[in-house]
């Protein structure tokens, strides 16, 4: 944890900032940009969106809790983490104990915040909370919203870490979880 | 690699796909969805986008290419393995070869797919494919693009896991390579 980076690089000045499109998740805004030591101005465009959180969910027995839903940006199903959007004002941590027991019914009384990431520093605006809950156990039914339609799944971690390397789990965001998750356990040749 | 997974939930139907807004790195599209068993029709909101690549370049001593630039995004400056679009009809590794070579001058002749990763399956339709490129050597100077202004850094393998640990490195889909290199090259939980 010691090593520091010193950046060269200044934050290019904001000349205008306009909302172009506003959807439930996100809102488009084409941000007019000076870069360093530059007179023109480029016009770059960024999703604002909520902070977002997700959680790699442990039984006792090293089962992992995911979910299986139906993701509209690649049409088609996925195998993921649980994870969501924070509400207004909502702490991320918060969120995460919200949105595992809403997606999977399971909760945990052991959480870690186990690194942070920004969603796409490119295009997003905000950064996604990644949070490690232990001894998960089943104490409620889940409880989704309006048009969620989630399969929850329970399997060896191992077995997860194999869905990863052959590509059936393949979410970014869920994969920088996992990378923060194997560098927090310490990592040893397998 | 020998573990399957069955998906239960199946495509919702499309049932208009109207594009909303266009910008030079993605196009917005409001997509009409019928969840699976209803009649309903939601309203979802997708970036359509071409494939993207990144690259983890590795030198002969296990030292790391990285690329410090401005982020739109989140306003600030990243530091980040290279990484970029493919051009139209361009194949994922020609990309990368090219990026690595534009970014950061450096090329190599030992090229590894280390896995794909869904940039984002809920608001993205594009993957991002992941390589490993192997005794990277300076072979040319940098050649960036008209509004890119990119610093090389190049620092051993393991100082880079430490800047990923404390946070410096946050790109999720930088994260999402590392979690598929730290699996090829067998390294698992100690």
């Amino acid at each position: 944890m010691s090593n520091s980076f010193s950046f060269t690089k200044a934050r290019w000045s904001v000349q205008q900032d306009k909302k172009v499109y506003d959807t439930p998740v996100f809102s488009l805004h084409e941000i007019d940009l000076v870069p360093e030591n530059e007179k023109v101005t480029v016009p770059f465009y960024v999703l604002k969106a909520p902070e977002w959180i997700n959680v790699i969910a442990l039984t006792s027995d090293q089962q992992i809790v995911l979910v299986e839903q139906y993701r509209a940006g690649i049409h088609a199903s996925t195998l993921e983490i649980p994870g969501g959007m924070t509400d207004p004002e909502e702490e991320p941590l918060t969120a995460a104990r919200r949105e595992l027991l809403e997606e999977t019914g399971f909760s945990s009384e052991k959480w870690t915040n186990i690194g942070i990431t920004s969603s796409n520093p490119a295009i997003l605006s905000n950064y996604t909370h990644l949070y490690l809950a232990e001894e998960c156990e089943k104490r409620a039914e889940q409880r989704t919203d309006g048009n969620e339609d989630i399969a929850v799944h329970v399997m060896p971690f191992r077995e997860f870490l194999d869905l990863i390397r052959n590509g059936t789990v393949h979410h970014s965001i869920v994969l920088a979880a996992v990378s923060h998750y194997l560098l927090y356990r310490g990592l040893s040749p397998s």
